[in-house]
């Protein structure tokens, strides 16, 4: 296995109150445990950055997440993992769309 | 500064013809000569992995670029960089739509 991750996992989170600095700590807060799920083998909690408004950049969401995975199955063992079940049901108000992008190397 | 990228930006594309696998290869190099930009900290292109179907997963687009910057400076420089214009010239006309997200830590 080489040193790139095999399968990026990219989720994006529209808050329901995006405007609620309190949401968002709740939010982040509950992404940080997922770094303790094994399968996950790095997590990066991200916000919009404040680059400059143009047509194709969408800078409406509230929350990113980035994980990988050294596999598929890791990435199936992940979705049913007590951890991940327990952030659902902690986090899963807080939002009111969740858009995942799932990605392999090109070359 | 810590090791973590400053600014992540990450462009997804749909190509008009996303059946064509010459599209795709073309669009593939035309991405990777956007190493060679001194801003370009580093640089990921995906394609779309097979992961299961589920409604909060988009499997649509055709091609992604990630790259990390060191500063929103950076970032800004890159956008008008020769090489990033004569790859817009070359391969503009592959895609029908670009979609961007650009990321900064949430700590």
């Amino acid at each position: 296995m080489s040193d790139a991750p095999f399968l990026r996992h990219m989720a994006l989170f529209w808050l329901k109150r995006p405007d609620s600095a309190e949401d968002r700590v709740r939010l982040i807060a509950g992404l940080e445990t997922l770094r303790a799920i094994p399968q996950v083998r790095t997590l990066h909690i991200g916000v919009p950055a404040t680059t400059e408004a143009r047509d194709v950049v969408d800078h409406s969401w509230s929350v990113s997440e980035s994980m990988t995975f050294d596999s598929f199955e890791d990435q199936a063992a992940y979705q049913p993992h007590p951890l991940h079940q327990a952030f659902i049901a902690a986090c899963g108000d807080l939002w009111e769309r969740v858009l995942v992008y799932d990605i392999v190397d090109a070359g």
